[in-house]
C-alpha cells in the first residue's frame, strides 16, 4: 500500500517541526521520537523478483531541505519474521543496529546482527534486512540525500545468490 | 595533545580494513567496534576562548574514500566532567546519542540527553556537549564529509551566552 500524499506530507511537515526544536526527544517506552511519524517502507515496492517485503516501517530522522546538509538519516524497523526488499543501487548504506537483532544479506555474506553493529553496503550490492526473531529489529541507516532508485539484482546475481548456502535462504 | 601521524594513518587504516569487511561487530562489554581505533578529539583544540576541552574521545565509524558517500559517521565518547569545545562552523550535526546522558548547548538553549536522543545544531550555531554525569556520554554524529573548520563563538555570542542563565554554565 503507498502512503498517501497527505500522510507523507503530514509526516514531513512534522519532521520540519521536530528538526526545528532542535532537540528530537526519544521515547524508550514506545520506542518512538518525539513528533517524528512513521511511514510505510516504499512508496512502490514493485513487482520484479526479491522486491516483496514484509513488516518495514520508516522513520525520516532528519534530510535536506529541513536540515542543511548532504545527507539524510533514516530509522527502519523490521517486525519478527519482516524482510526488505532484495535489491541494489549505486549509493551506499551506512547502518547502525540500535534495536533487537536481526541479519544482513549484504553481496555474497549474511551478517547476524546486533545493537551498535555497524553494516556498510557498498555500491550496486545486493542487500536485504531480515528478521527472524520475536523482537522488532530496528536500525539507523545513513544515505546521501541525492540518491538512484533501489533497482532488482540481476539474473546473474539471483541465480549466483541462489547458488550460495549462505545467502540462498534470503533470495526470493 | 595532538595524536600523532602515525597514529591518525594507522586508525585510517584499520578502518578502511574494517569498512572492507562490511559488517564492524560492537563489543557491547568494551564499548567499542571490532578494529576501530579511538583517537583524540581533536588535532588542535586551539587558544581561543572557549575552544577548551576534556576527556573527549573520537571514533571514525566511515568516510571517504573508505565509503562512497558524502558523509562521515563518527562516534564521540565524553568522559565524566568531560565537555568539548564551544565552537560553531557552517556545517550541521545531527546527532544520535548511544550511550549513558549529558546536556548539549546548542544556540540559546541546554537539552537534557538520554539515549537515542537526537540533536541538530543548524549552521554556525555555537554548540558544546557536556557530561555531567558519572558514566561515559556518548553519541553518534553525522556531517557532510566536505565541511569547514570549527571557529570560536564571536564576543557578542559569548556575552549572549554568558547572559543567558541557561546557558551561562557552560560558558568558559
Amino acid at each position: 500500500m503507498k502512503p498517501s500524499a497527505e500522510t507523507m506530507a503530514q509526516a514531513a511537515e512534522a519532521l520540519q517541526d521536530a528538526l526545528r526544536r532542535l532537540h528530537i526527544p526519544f521515547d524508550a517506552a514506545q520506542f518512538q521520537w518525539q513528533g517524528i511519524v512513521p511511514v510505510q517502507y516504499k512508496e512502490h515496492a514493485g513487482d520484479a523478483r526479491g522486491l516483496g517485503w514484509r513488516g518495514v516501517t520508516r522513520y525520516s530522522l532528519g534530510r535536506p531541505p529541513y536540515i542543511e546538509a548532504s545527507f539524510a538519516l533514516r530509522y527502519f524497523e523490521i517486525a519478527p519474521d519482516g524482510y526488505s526488499s532484495l535489491e541494489k543501487h549505486a549509493h551506499v548504506h551506512l547502518v547502525v543496529v540500535v534495536r533487537g537483532r536481526g541479519r544482513a544479506l549484504v553481496g555474497e555474506r549474511v551478517f547476524e546482527l546486533q545493537p551498535l553493529d555497524i553494516v556498510y553496503v557498498p555500491p550496486l550490492t545486493p542487500h536485504r534486512w531480515v528478521n527472524p526473531y520475536n523482537e522488532p529489529f530496528g536500525f539507523l541507516c545513513t544515505v546521501d540525500a541525492e540518491r538512484d532508485k533501489p533497482q532488482p539484482v540481476s539474473d546473474e546475481e539471483w541465480d549466483a545468490l541462489r547458488a550460495n548456502p549462505e545467502t540462498a535462504p534470503y533470495v526470493f
